[in-house]
């Protein structure tokens, strides 16, 4: 099978043929048809969280299974699948024994734990898989197994309920998401990006307000439509997330899911007074991911993708990585 | 009556005679016994959040019904009550027709929104008011109505449920009374401050465990320990709230109660691979410290105070400020 791998830190991908691998007593394999292209993949080739070289990045993973191992039994061959960020947990430490898989103490993840979704296939634990619903293609399933779970779970687990109002920070791979996410879930969505040129496109996705960051200050504005329940950071500038922080109404969140290298600036008076919080969230397991996909087959909510087929990896890649891509780059196979 | 009041921005207290002051139809007055002098005094002296001048500070105030407006129904002459940060709302904004009266947009601070409890009578609200059990004395409910009520308002409403692991960081003012609280309350109690003096003292009001910040990191230590669920910042040092943030078990809080002058930096990667949050607090309305004091009664919760008398309000004050009073200075009347 053909394989886009990173042979060395920092190094270029590589395509390579390498033979098919056979999954273990407790894992499938997959057949991949569709692999988006994460920042987060960065990660995998900075080597940047620990993982071995050579390396297939790669955790938004859509196909369908093709080998089930002898111990799995709640998935069959021909099943369509996907593997996000969550690829793995260890169901001993305390975390799993609690039920909270994501916050597992030796959790997997695919392209840094084993090699993730740049291939034509790939094993996977049983308990990293979710179901795709047959009506969501896999070039738009993909981008929703890291990017649509990050944004809906986040969103859905946020102090915010119906009618609140929400503010999306950032109009791009994330944000784009999280704004139909958040028109879908019935809150009243402000969009926030820089530049007025996202405007149109945030309102079509269904925001109600826009909010130019570079114009006004975006703490004032928010101010201005009554406060916001809930801010979800989509965005890695530090100091973009810290501004927003004013805005909030009395008990509101500012959810944080974007990891800038930068740390926030936070005064602990903004957020004392309203008694406010700055929360993080990580993604979600493949239990949210499935719902991830339900919800968007049943809203109509769809990731806007740019493809490119498998040998392309490191074209994709580079354009994912320059913030040019509108918005997630997906790699097809075959 | 006497009142001791600050002149102008930054001035030192005088003390003045004048007229005893009559209740308005929602109020009552209050023949004072104690008041608390806390940091946040300083904010009335510094008129850092718009005070006029003259004005008495005086937020931990304990003392009994003296009159009563007309409108008053609640409440009786002999009353024994305590009035803290909660001075007063308009009962009209959004948060307060929510029912969340502490968030009120327009909300009143004695001796800040009106003359504190520096003085042998004062006039509040009736909403300000909080009994006072008949078991506690005037001397031991004032500190309770502001140090006591933000450390226990926050523990109860944090994350923590009774057996987790919750670490309370500085042990002073606030500090002493978050460690009696909190193992009353039935947590696993992990003492933090700097030095190793203050370690016998902790342990003697309920510690479990004692980390002397200036000998090793510490969320290395908190992670030793097994982490914990909660740590409840009393102190005002920002690095040093930054600094307990790795120790927190996963979707674990850092309650922010001290406002530093200086920002905290936070890392999102911190918050995000965790679930875990920076929360702030803002102290708690009348019904909360009413349960503070009751719950203080029940179990054995005290302040460790020094007392003077209202002549030497300066002297109170100045000690507070320098950070010697053992641990919260009381002034008496009459």
């Amino acid at each position: 099978m053909k394989m886009a791998r990173v042979p060395e830190r920092n190094g270029q991908f590589e395509l390579v043929n390498i033979e098919i691998p056979e999954p273990g007593p407790a894992q499938v394999r997959i057949k991949i048809h569709a692999c988006g292209v994460c920042h987060s993949d960065s990660l995998t080739v900075m080597g940047a969280i620990g993982n071995a070289f050579p390396r297939a990045p790669g955790h938004e993973v859509a196909g369908e299974i093709d080998a089930v191992g002898s111990a799995v039994t709640a998935w069959n061959v021909g099943d369509r699948v996907g593997v996000g960020w969550f690829g793995g947990c260890d169901f001993t430490c305390e975390a799993c024994r609690r039920g909270d898989f994501i916050s597992c103490a030796n959790g997997q993840v695919p392209g840094i734990a084993y090699d993730g979704g740049y291939a034509e296939y790939m094993v996977a634990p049983a308990e990293a898989l979710a179901r795709i619903p047959d009506s969501l293609p896999y070039v738009d399933a993909a981008p929703l197994l890291c990017a649509g779970i990050t944004t809906f779970n986040a969103l859905r687990e946020s102090v915010a309920r119906p009618g609140d109002a929400v503010a999306i920070l950032g109009v791009g791979g994330l944000g784009h998401l999280g704004i139909q996410y958040a028109a879908k879930m019935g809150f009243e969505v402000v969009a926030i990006a820089r530049g007025q040129e996202k405007g149109p496109l945030a309102k079509g996705l269904g925001a109600h307000h826009y909010i130019d960051s570079t114009a006004s200050g975006v703490a004032e504005e928010l101010t201005k439509l009554g406060g916001v329940k809930v801010v979800l950071a989509t965005v890695t500038a530090a100091d973009a997330m810290t501004a927003a922080l004013g805005g909030l109404k009395p008990r509101g969140q500012l959810v944080v899911v974007g990891a800038s290298a930068d740390p926030m600036k936070v005064p602990p008076a903004a957020l004392i007074f309203g008694s406010t919080a700055v929360q993080g969230h990580a993604s979600g397991t493949s239990q949210d991911s499935e719902d991830t996909l339900r919800f968007s087959a049943l809203t109509g909510v769809r990731p806007t993708i740019e493809t490119l087929p498998l040998a392309s990896a490191q074209a994709a890649y580079d354009r994912m990585m320059s913030g040019k891509a509108r918005f997630r780059m997906v790699l097809t196979m075959g």
